[in-house]
């Protein structure tokens, strides 16, 4: 039997409404668990899914499979691999699932080939998975899912990730109500262009949410948390987003919105107790509304990616 | 003889390149002072406008006089001004000459008035000589004229004021070739809308800029400091720009670019020495193409609009 290793990546909730595509954190719960054993033959073999039946064993239709390749690539290794992946994040819920089965593809198998790529070469692995996943090679929910906390994709040429301060008192309420969104879907309801002033709204805001993260301003972090760009176009798409938001904010968040590209909505909140509160109020919209959903409530946690 | 105060308000870099319309931070040099006496009758009489030809000294065309109508109106004194003006900054510099001379009159007539109007009042206040002066009430040079260091305009609507950490290393190099740029030319150039993904690029650089802030990483500053909206349009209209920024960052700035709409060019450093020698390489190219410039080197400035 060859080295394995075992590596858990947590869910990621990106955009934070005005950050769109740039930034993003990392929560405790869910994550995803990916084991690697070394293999003597140049192949990537998916052994086993565990929890998510309609993700492909093909390592060409998996996104483990993509960051294995690319780094067995990179590395110039005659070994292969052979996976068991763990889903504990739900395909096409905007939380992140590809990357964290992306992130703990790369940090596992960044073990088993003594560590020879640094953290941000294994943000580019990563994104490969992103790329099979999405059609895009977005970063920003590998970067936190391999870093922890919350980061800033500053720039993809060159990939420049930049870590924020994370508020020791920052927790997150996730909502996922059990329908699925591509990302691909999302996107095409975007306009390509935008009006100049509401460019400059939403970066007024990234600079007042990257203001309130580092002087611990939680009220400027609730100010910050708008969005111009996805949130109006998305809305629709999730039943009950708007009342959630509503009442998460009427019940002490200090803001909510789509994460990633939905249906996940969360609410970020000053607090356990709050946010128990919030999730709670939250969680109300979906019971009367009779929509089958998952909730979770998570500091903003500093950990990424690590062995388990 | 009424009451009387002087007050001295500093020049003023606006944009920093990627915060175009939200970012602005205040130097020690040049500056304007307005001084003030209050009289019996209510009107405001500019008695005399020094250093400078160009300004009228009808109230209903000086910024000074919007911004004094506007104080007077909403306080209900009964009172008047009689107003002396300094100008230290040209007129059409790109360095904040009118929000100078607005902030120093704001702070100067709440000082006569018993201090009745708080900080972000009398940059509302002093938005009346912006609009005056260029047509939109825009508050990127006046908030860093009143409150010193680096501000940012989060949102106008609710007006949003937020201050950023100034790494105290931090020296600016303004040259201001002597050619006038009208504020309303420049943003005529502009385009209304942008793609969505330009918009992505500049506002990763806002949040790469408030970070690099707070967490005194100069590198970063430096890297933050692109512009994908306005320098690419307004760089033709100054002459030599393009040789002036690439001339300070090879002598060692973080950065380089156009203040406000120019024609000033400014570039940001690590530490006075740096910020001389970057300061000559600019100079040089201004020699060589025999352009009249005036030339300034000062700290990013906490001090904003004073007695003195």
């Amino acid at each position: 039997m060859g080295k394995r290793v075992r590596v858990k990546a947590p869910a990621t909730v990106s955009n934070l409404n005005c950050g769109f595509d740039v930034l993003g954190f990392a929560v405790s719960e869910p994550y995803d668990i990916v084991e690697l054993e070394l293999t003597d033959t140049a192949t990537v073999d998916i052994e086993e899914i565990r929890g998510c039946d309609s993700l492909s064993t093909d390592p060409e239709k998996n996104v483990v499979g993509a960051v294995l390749r690319a780094m067995a690539s990179a590395s110039g290794t005659t070994a292969g691999f052979r996976v068991i992946i763990e889903k504990g994040i739900m395909p096409g819920s905007g939380i992140g699932s590809s990357a964290a089965s992306s992130a703990a593809a790369a940090l596992a198998a960044n073990l088993l080939l003594a560590n020879r790529f640094t953290l941000i070469e294994l943000v580019r692995f990563a994104m490969e998975g992103e790329r099979l996943a999405s059609g895009t090679a977005h970063a920003d929910n590998v970067a936190p899912a391999l870093y922890g906390g919350i980061t800033l994709v500053r720039s993809y040429n060159p990939l420049d990730i930049v870590r924020l301060n994370v508020p020791h008192e920052l927790f997150c309420v996730i909502i996922h109500p059990e329908l699925e969104i591509k990302t691909s879907v999302a996107r095409g309801l975007l306009d390509p262009q935008l009006p100049l002033s509401t460019a400059v709204r939403q970066w007024g805001n990234v600079g007042g949410l990257v203001a309130g993260l580092f002087s611990e301003d939680y009220d400027l972090i609730g100010r910050s948390l708008e969005d111009y760009v996805a949130e109006p176009k998305r809305a629709g798409l999730i039943p009950g987003f708007r009342e959630m938001k509503e009442r998460a904010i009427a019940s002490g968040a200090l803001g909510a919105g789509i994460s990633g590209s939905g249906p996940s909505v969360f609410a970020l909140c000053r607090g356990e107790a709050s946010a128990a509160g919030v999730m709670m109020s939250m969680q109300e919209v979906m019971l009367k509304a009779r929509i089958n959903y998952k909730s979770y409530l998570s500091p903003v946690s500093l950990k990424g990616a690590d062995i388990c």
